[in-house]
């Protein structure tokens, strides 16, 4: 089986994203990350495009004594090449990245130059490049809208001039993957007949959604090296996603015969640090990295899930790092699922019929509701047996819950501050407290209140409406005794809603460790 | 050229996703919207799940005289399709769609009988689905991972039983594009040697990022009908994105000798509608519907595309619906997009060594800010000539612009209230208002003091992060006279943010208008 090198360009792609900039210190967390998750190759940057960039290259360059490959681009100009040399330089193995462009578009209407003229400067700029360094990577963008005949002279010519790397990028995401594989076997099949040590590699883009397949047909047809980001952000509809083409490889490896050395257990952690410092929130229903990628609420879904996994699971969500999988309960889940999720909380002489009763009234809460919580099947549970009077102690323990009465929060310059009143079985609790921000406030606030040593460890908010409706979304991950309790809460004001989920965060710690005493 | 038939499950697959359910009036709106889109079919729900999803499919089925066909889901039991046929009888043209597993997983370890009974199943599903209505389409749930052979045998029993559509879905998303269109090719061969007027269809889902190239290649190997959702939303990592579909094939026609009847110009409206609702952010690089989808940043991008659009850009971001391409700066930006961005506010006189000078005060800027707004580069600008003394009567221009002082928002149940102080030229200026939740009073306050009647189109906060370090990014769309101006800011503070943000909106608003006079 071949082994594919992976070059991470979440780092100068990825980063190119508006508004995702990151600071030197950031960028070497992610750094530091990146190689944990074992890529061959990490682009850095683009040093000639701002002093700080090329500061951050050359930091991380300097960090690793082994590890990933470091390289940087350059345009095919002799300042570029200069400013990647000398911000790489002190890496290990660094590798200089050079790009220019074989399409017509790119050569006549960007350039204005001949495709001679364009070639030649290509070339000049390897030659140069390797009078630096021995390793050159040479990027002839647009390929995949190129003219073939020249895209293979150029490729040729560089290869010539002694690039060891020849990449072909689908710059525009106009390839599809019958023909972008053609394409690929076709130079692999000239490549190696002129010099079978040069690495054949691809750069996808997805601006039709295609960027994965377009790698993964690539490998099969004779790439030795794919260019991927974290959760595929980057210019535009970004890259190929480095977590759907490791997954994707590694559920059919016979079907590619390759496999890359990706550590699969990282690329959650990856994903939720590139997402967290860059501010760019993963689509819930992203495949492998999203919220929702492993969560099954469908009550066909839920139901064969629960008598085989592999009805419905095809990745194992602790292969790619992902801690639990969440069945999350709505109208549509069934019974089978709603039974589930309840049996802790039911008593074992439960006959069918009234187990039906307990199912509508779920029904009815479920069809009301926008989602339901643990808590709200306890409660649900607990009610139901409260009506039959069967259970008085039931009843008891209900009161171990908290319940939201009212909050103020003041957000300002100088000192914010929280006030809650908190609904406790009979009893009503008061606590204030100030803060670094306004929900730094209010959680010290309700900590206090609920008494338990609780770690934030995520707080997530997002809200999106028009004008005055607006629908805030809090999904929060608590920290209690080493163990991750997931929380959400969704209201019309966007400070209610964080402290609604805090105490569903805190109403399930408590649900937990009453069963585990029970 | 065929035509492909397009079914939008949105609101079946699409609402199964967790906390996405919506109520009957959010149903019906999108439900609307698809009609715009022109969507074929519309699956409108899975009735037998619960009472609102049934009254919810009835009422959407009641709405259209004519317009798309309706659906909705059944398993393979007679009151699921009972629950069909009372909910979708009074739309114009009704389809009841029935779903069975035949992969040995499901067969075996779902359900537990055997290959014949399950087939036997399906049959007569469908002979009773036919003694109600005229149009049933059989979906063979997990075909991709089923025996061929038995696979075809189902497919040739319900067809004979009478079932006008055979849907071959990638239910856990483990197919790859060559051996799916390889797959639906040899089906159809069969198929049609049957009966040529069943309509052959597939949905594919996302698991491993393969969901729009499996459903492209499958109608370019003979699909006549394709199953999707808006955003790619749905079970687990979601369904192929019906954007991404829509507008693959019709960038390359005849490349698929195919076309769908969608109307792409109302993709972006669509998707914002199914995001609002749901909940749901779109990803920023999400293909097609993703706020930076056509956002170019890297300079050498924004330079080419200042040259010529057909460098970087295959998609018109007008055919989807998209209203504007913003250019975004960053330090990556590079001097031909600086200067594009910049020449409105310079005087004709610049010197080339003067525009250095402003580029290098924006590259210091830009390094050390996340994003560039237009005020930011108008003020950049301006100080160069005050600096430079050359332009007194630039700086009167520059106390047009608002700036943030402080600000305090209370947030309670009873009275939400804000106060802000604000700079304007020399001026402080300060205001007061309440609102109905926290940003509202907030807005309103800052409306009081800008005078000027600026309405909120579109507010998203995202805030992602560990722990105090909040980081807090608001996104706006502010309408001032018919014309929409984007804002946006980020900071520790989530109040504070939207506060800065909507001050970004009104300087960019004042900007244009000094402009326009000018």
């Amino acid at each position: 089986m071949r082994k594919i090198l992976v070059l991470d360009t979440t780092l100068r792609d990825g980063e190119q994203v508006p508004g995702a900039k990151l600071n030197l210190h950031e960028k070497l967390t992610i750094a530091h990350q990146l190689r944990r998750l074992n890529v061959d190759i990490l682009e850095a940057g683009f040093p000639s495009s701002s002093k700080g960039d090329f500061e951050a290259v050359k930091r991380i360059a300097g960090e690793f004594q082994d590890g990933p490959v470091i390289t940087a681009l350059a345009r095919a100009v002799q300042s570029d090449i200069d400013a990647v040399y000398e911000s790489i330089r002190q890496a290990q193995r660094p590798l200089i990245h050079i790009v220019l462009g074989t399409s017509n578009v790119h050569v006549e209407k960007k350039f204005n130059k001949s495709k001679e003229a364009i070639l030649e400067m290509g070339v000049n700029a390897v030659r140069y490049a390797k009078s630096l360094l021995p390793d050159v990577q040479y990027s002839t963008e647009d390929a995949s809208r190129s003219d073939f005949e020249y895209l293979w002279q150029t490729i040729e010519a560089v290869v010539k001039a002694g690039a060891t790397m020849v990449n072909i990028p689908d710059t525009v995401g106009y390839a599809v993957p019958e023909e972008f594989g053609e394409l690929i076997s076709k130079i692999n099949y000239r490549l190696k007949n002129v010099n079978d040590k040069v690495i054949l590699s691809v750069h996808c883009h997805n601006d039709t959604g295609l960027a994965t397949a377009n790698t993964l047909i690539a490998v099969k047809y004779g790439a030795d090296k794919i260019e991927c980001t974290i959760n595929g952000i980057g210019e535009r509809a970004g890259n190929a996603a480095l977590e759907e083409v490791a997954v994707g490889m590694k559920l059919r490896p016979e079907y590619y015969n390759a496999y890359t050395g990706i550590t699969t257990k990282e690329i959650k952690a990856t994903s939720k640090l590139v997402s967290n410092l860059m501010g760019l929130d993963v689509q819930v229903n992203k495949a492998v990295t999203g919220e929702n990628a492993f969560a099954h609420s469908a009550g066909i879904h839920q139901d064969g899930l629960l008598k085989s996994r592999e009805s419905y699971e095809i990745i194992r969500p602790e292969d790619v790092g992902v801690e639990e999988m969440e069945l999350v309960l709505t109208a549509r889940s069934g019974r089978h699922a709603f039974k589930a999720a309840a049996v802790q909380f039911i008593q074992e002489n439960l006959a069918d019929d009234e187990f039906e009763v307990l199912f509508a009234m779920f029904l009815e809460l479920a069809d009301a509701k926008k989602e339901i919580y643990i808590h709200d099947i306890y409660c649900l549970v607990n009610d139901y047996y409260t009506k039959k009077g069967k259970n008085q102690e039931e009843t008891g323990r209900h009161s171990h819950l908290y319940e939201l009465i009212s909050s103020q929060v003041i957000s300002n310059d100088v000192f914010p501050s929280a006030s809650v009143k908190v609904k406790h079985g009979g009893e009503v609790l008061e606590g204030s407290a100030g803060g670094a921000g306004p929900i730094d406030a209010l959680y010290t606030a309700l900590k206090n209140i609920v008494n338990l040593d609780i770690g934030l460890v995520e707080y997530k908010i997002t809200s999106v409406s028009r004008g005055k409706e607006a629908m805030g979304r809090v999904n929060l991950q608590l920290d209690y005794n080493g163990k991750i309790y997931p929380a959400r809460a969704v209201d019309t004001d966007i400070i209610r809603a964080s402290a609604v989920a805090f105490l569903n965060g805190v109403n399930n710690i408590i649900l937990s460790l009453d069963l585990d005493i029970s």
